[in-house]
């Protein structure tokens, strides 16, 4: 199994976690596809994705899967097993509710605020920006942030009772308003503790120290 | 069972068509959210789903899933027979990367272009537009008609050799880019000869029918 990602990307970390839940994580080859460099944006990369985003996972048979859910999708059923995407047929159908509810509420409008309102990749891979539409959807994400907080006043996770990649895909909307500095308001309290209890999972922290030590690497 | 939709929605066709292909269509009672009265934008609904948008399934507990993959998704697991979701993992992984394609590169493409380049459902519910992102959107849409163009060259379906969820997608993409005059590019026959099998399936004529139906009785 190899995953072409960039190693502390949000979106790449949403699949790595799911990687490190079933204990897969130190098994996955990563190549790396070099965000700043716009590397996901040239021909060779868009022949393995069209729509140009990270990460994709590449079965030994070739079949490539993009996009975070679908991948998630693909790992929970080759291993149901502490299912990531729900067992019962409402429990799936909240999880891939609350999930896809956490990307257009909270996590790809952090996205788009980055690429359209801010400096984002930089002038050579940011070739197109909408700074109006991006401010909006800086907006739309602490509106989210308010939502989920409201969420978890009543529940433990954000799909009911159980972890899942509903989860996954807040904590990928954490990590990404943590790199642009986009804070979380001091009055999501349920939503502050949540991502305390997150952060302490073994998962995320496997997933957090590959990312350090990479880091690391780097500047060597 | 009970969908609150809207009878001629772009999206609420893919829930439609998805309960046409397990024998569910008729059994569903629909309540009506008029989009043109902007209803879905309303504090009522919003309690319903938080996103504003149609449809949302109501299970007899009270339970609501929105978002078009996740109903469909409930649906599949309650009667796995004609899968729409597929069968094998990297089925199972193939088709939701399809589904979300679908969505990003063509149907939520013609979603922002009506919606903010066009007068779209009035100047009543279209509080704020950014046309220069909804013409932006536009161009991406086309560009998507392609890719499934190319995609449709060399398979049958849109995620490989068997109907699925997917092609639901790309067929509401379709429906919405007939409804906003978006036309097919004439040299996308592989895209317009899959869309004439497709509009032959009893599932998307029950719905065609049931949608007829309706505007007929609006009219009276």
């Amino acid at each position: 199994m190899k995953i072409y990602d960039w190693y502390d990307g949000p979106y790449p970390a949403r699949v790595r976690i799911a990687l490190a839940e079933k204990g897969w994580l130190l098994k996955t080859e990563f190549i790396p596809i070099n965000l700043w460099k716009g590397e996901h944006k040239k021909n060779e990369f868009l022949a393995i994705n069209y729509s140009g985003t990270l990460p994709v996972l590449e079965l030994d048979d070739g079949t490539l899967i993009a996009e975070c859910t679908a991948i998630t999708q693909y790992l929970d059923a080759l291993d149901p097993s502490g299912a990531l995407t729900g067992t019962t047929p409402a429990e799936k159908g909240i999880i891939h509710m609350m999930t896809k509810r956490a990307e257009i509420e909270f996590l790809d409008a952090v996205s788009v605020y980055f690429h359209h309102a801010t400096p984002g990749l930089g002038p050579e891979v940011e070739l197109y920006q909408n700074p109006e539409w991006g401010n909006r959807m800086h907006d739309k994400a602490i509106r989210g942030m308010h939502y989920f907080n409201r969420v978890l006043q009543t529940q433990t996770y954000i799909a009911g009772d159980a972890f899942s990649m509903a989860d996954i895909a807040v904590i990928g909307g954490m990590i990404f308003s943590a790199l642009v500095k986009l804070a979380v308001p001091a009055e999501c309290t349920a939503l502050r503790e949540w991502y305390s209890r997150m952060q302490a999972r073994p998962s995320v922290q496997q997933w957090k120290a590959m990312v350090d030590a990479e880091r690391l690497q780097r500047k060597a």
